[in-house]
């Protein structure tokens, strides 16, 4: 039997990869690689290729959903597979599940872990880790509706915590989801429900390109921010609940809030 | 003036370095290393040093939390400094007043990301991103009260959320509050608050040495959890709030839950 070593890539590129995840690609018989969970905008194949000494094979979106990565399983039966993943491996859903069924099978599993998200944003922003709730996805407009997200903001708000919104993404079709698209989708349930969570004098932070070079880290009330230029993607929203005074100093000097949010939270 | 690049090491020793990470200190003129916020079980300064091509200054506790970091500032008013911290950098509210400290004296800084604990237990576990609420960390017996996680855990459950508790630790002491400690501390919690939160037959989740080629992953009831052996530090335990179907199979195959879960579950 062989294994299958999930990697994770990190953030922005294939220079996010760990020591640990380089030299596990390098032992891997087998390298397949999947791109569509998470956008690392600066990921180079060449590149990758060159790190690993390796040809990679690419894994769609619809290998993993609805064959259930039935490829990567086979090649796991006989030899050692690298499956590298952008971010830490094993958030998505559908990767927790081939890790699953590759312990099922008797095919042994192991993970290198990579940066994700879900931490980077807390440094880039300043905001405490143990002040952030549930955290949620926003959808794009008009498919999904954004109603549960705009629920669970107000209910994180309600315990003062802190709301990570991650924001939907189709790389198949290079769509991803924009802070400004976000907010309006927000604002807009905001109309129908009316339960003042999300205002324009609403505090948010918008992040983007965390993990490169150039990240995009500001903070505002929505009616500001939903004017704000981030540039190129991914981005990413954090919706604050109740500011400790040292959080309410970070975002007005990493994040460029606002100078009276310092003097709100003395 | 000169730059703070904070680089994150990941977790278990320095090869969870990113390319990235380790491009940057070895572009810096001078490196610190600060060791006491996590363990990283395997580290070696050697390797480390090898890797970076340089000499590390590892700086206290004492150094960051009462001269505030005061060596590193100094040191990069002038020349670019790495700053290298266990998992991803600006987790640690003392690292980030360094890094707001930075920038309201004009030096720049930059963050490298890395793997955390906080996305690396729900891989380990199969437990989903999104169903952890508000995570909290659990003291020494005697020391501070652990009322306040008793009742965010409570809070959490009652929410359907799951919650993340890392566990308290004294570097310099060579102490790290173990599993079973952290247990004791809540079940006698529970005695007094009676809220039956924690009881011998709630389900929990230990974790330890994440990110290592041998980390312990064990899903069982509070009264057989207690007893389990984890083995050596670092520990991490998650109580789980509602079970996704996936989640219970999820912890029955890759935690060795009992099986009695996924019926539970479905």
């Amino acid at each position: 039997m062989g294994e299958i070593v999930f990697v994770g890539l990190g953030l922005n590129d294939e220079l996010g990869m760990s020591l640990h995840g380089v030299e596990m690609v390098r032992a891997a018989s087998h390298v397949f690689l999947e791109l569509y969970t998470s956008l690392l905008p600066s990921f180079s194949m060449k590149c990758f290729e060159e790190i690993s000494g390796k040809k990679a094979v690419v894994v769609s979106r619809e290998e993993l959903e609805e064959k259930n990565g039935e490829t990567i399983l086979k090649a796991a039966e006989k030899a050692k597979v690298a499956f590298v993943v952008p971010g830490d491996p094993l958030i998505a859903t559908t990767h927790i599940a081939l890790r699953v069924q590759a312990e099922k099978r008797g095919i042994k599993t192991r993970i290198v872990h990579g940066a994700s998200i879900l931490s980077a944003v807390m440094g880039l922003s300043g905001l405490h880790n143990y002040k952030f709730g549930k955290s949620v996805t926003i959808p794009f407009p008009n498919e999904t509706s954004a109603e549960t997200p705009y629920e669970t903001i107000a209910q994180n708000r309600k315990l003062g915590l802190h709301t990570l919104c991650l924001l939907d993404m189709r790389a198949e079709e290079k769509r991803y989801l924009t802070i400004h698209e976000a907010l309006e989708t927000l604002v807009q349930i905001e109309a129908k429900r009316k339960w003042r969570t999300i205002t324009r004098k609403t505090l948010a932070v918008g992040v983007a390109r965390a993990g490169s070079a150039t990240p995009a880290v500001k903070a505002d009330f929505v009616g500001s921010l939903r004017d704000y230029d981030f540039g190129a993607p991914p981005h990413t929203l954090v919706f604050p609940g109740e500011l400790h005074f040292m959080e309410a100093e970070a975002l007005v000097v990493l994040a460029g809030a606002p100078k009276e949010l310092k003097e709100a939270c003395r």
